[in-house]
């Protein structure tokens, strides 16, 4: 999807959130904020907001003068969503419909999301994701939660690619794809992660530090951009792209970079701001399974 | 007080407020959010947030192509607002407390406004303002709703000014205005508007429309910004500023203009943003009643 004008305002707020955490001189941020406004009259509205992203955040490593802004925010939400991972195992393995119940934690685990919120408590979010009533989704219209689709295209499947999104979120998607994996244990998983730092993307590192490599292969997309911008990728990520059977993309980023792809793609992620909500025909805070044919 | 980093965001999301309500063309849309940026390396923090809001929303109504781009949502905002009138002067009459009451209602009308919310929905703002809840205010630390020191500099006073903020809210302060009248009938009121169009700020026609020169004195400021900069103001208004016995500035854009001036005066607002909230050291959503000598 392009850019819109409404993502301008998100920018800004996400390079002053990012000085905040890093307790970034005032005359420096001054001059991260004078940048970023250069930076708008010659950026390509048609091109996704996850460039523009790419390179505002990376205005701000230059001025917050390190490779991973979020770096300790990343391992906080990782610490911190892992202790959660045995009682909702528990909760998964005694649901009447396990995979259903690992699908929304892992979309409501995309709340964590340090580009889209500012000032985000990661405990008030990991107590939103754990306490998550399943009535949020079942009252969404069927077409923007396309379960039994989900569940056909995995019964045919011999590979299937996960495209994660954020640190923190990463162990809500654990569940998940230790789950597809109990239940279709032929299908050889690619589970992949940021090429580099971005926001608080996940690089294979977070991956790793959750053990998805029980149930996944883990792989690099090469990308240093908060979106899986195709062209941006490793050649090895694009043809995985291409070849896996099932493609979940998680998370905002992903939809933003990947929906005008020509093949069938499966977003979930919830919907965080109006200019998603609005695209997508859903409320804002809408948990979203969608089937891109 | 100063311009904040954070105020930036805000400014953009003003113009495409603005620009959404008067259905304007997306490239005139994208050569006003680019004519902000430009604006943004030069400003100099140092000033009161409503001088770079005026430097906006003068582009804003140069690409809107109106003098009043908000004028239609202040006309709705008086009347709807004037529909709530006589069930809350009656609640007024018979409070325990009528003048504190009539201050309530006054603050609470401040969440009308259009620069520092978006999407906002008249009729959902004023069911919130007519059914708030006393315990809003008592709830706040007592420095932050000096009622009492109030009510003393009103019984030593023989010329009131009372600076108001925007549309519809002005009925609320219409509400107030009329019970200082009645319980202080020597008092000789000026009700101060601004001296044009500026977001939906009102100008003495909307003072007019709700009535309240049968209590006060409409009185304009000469002002063209969302707030009173007094070296902005017309002399005439200056001097009844400095003479007037107590001063009462409503609305948070005549804080951040009025918050270093060196006399006493009483603010009375919503702390609508986390910028004002952390100046004044109340939580976003506080009702203030700040009395700064």
């Amino acid at each position: 999807m392009n850019t819109y004008l409404d993502c301008i305002p998100c920018f800004f707020k996400q390079a002053l959130d990012a000085a905040g955490m890093n307790s970034i001189d005032p005359d420096v941020r001054r001059d991260l904020i004078n940048e970023i406004a250069r930076l708008i009259p010659d950026f390509d509205l048609s091109h996704s907001p996850v460039i523009m992203a790419g390179q505002v955040h990376g205005l701000i490593k230059r001025y917050v003068g390190k490779d991973d802004p979020y770096g300790e925010i990343k391992k906080t939400s990782n610490r911190k969503a892992m202790e959660t991972l045995p009682r909702l195992r528990e909760k998964i393995a005694r649901a009447a419909n396990p995979l259903r119940l690992a699908i929304e934690y892992a979309i409501a685990g995309n709340i964590i999301d340090f580009g889209a919120k500012t000032g985000l408590n990661i405990d008030d979010e990991i107590t939103r994701i754990v306490e998550k009533e399943e009535q949020t989704i079942s009252r969404e219209k069927e077409e923007l939660f396309q379960f039994d689709s989900f569940v056909r295209t995995l019964e045919i499947s011999k590979t299937v690619l996960y495209i994660g999104d954020n640190a923190g979120e990463v162990v809500f998607d654990k569940l998940l794809v230790d789950e597809i994996h109990r239940q279709f244990p032929d299908i050889h998983i690619y589970f992949a992660a940021r090429g580099f730092p971005i926001i608080n993307d996940i690089t294979t590192e977070d991956a790793y530090f959750c053990g998805i490599d029980s149930s996944a292969e883990i792989i690099s997309s090469g990308v240093a951009l908060p979106g899986c911008v195709l062209e941006e990728c490793d050649p090895a990520f694009r043809g995985i792209f291409a070849e896996s059977d099932c493609v979940i993309s998680k998370g905002q980023g992903n939809f933003e970079a990947l929906s005008d792809v020509e093949r069938p793609i499966f977003f979930l992620f919830t919907a965080k701001c109006s200019v998603i909500a609005d695209v997508v025909g859903a409320e804002v805070g809408s948990v979203l399974l969608l089937n891109k044919k």
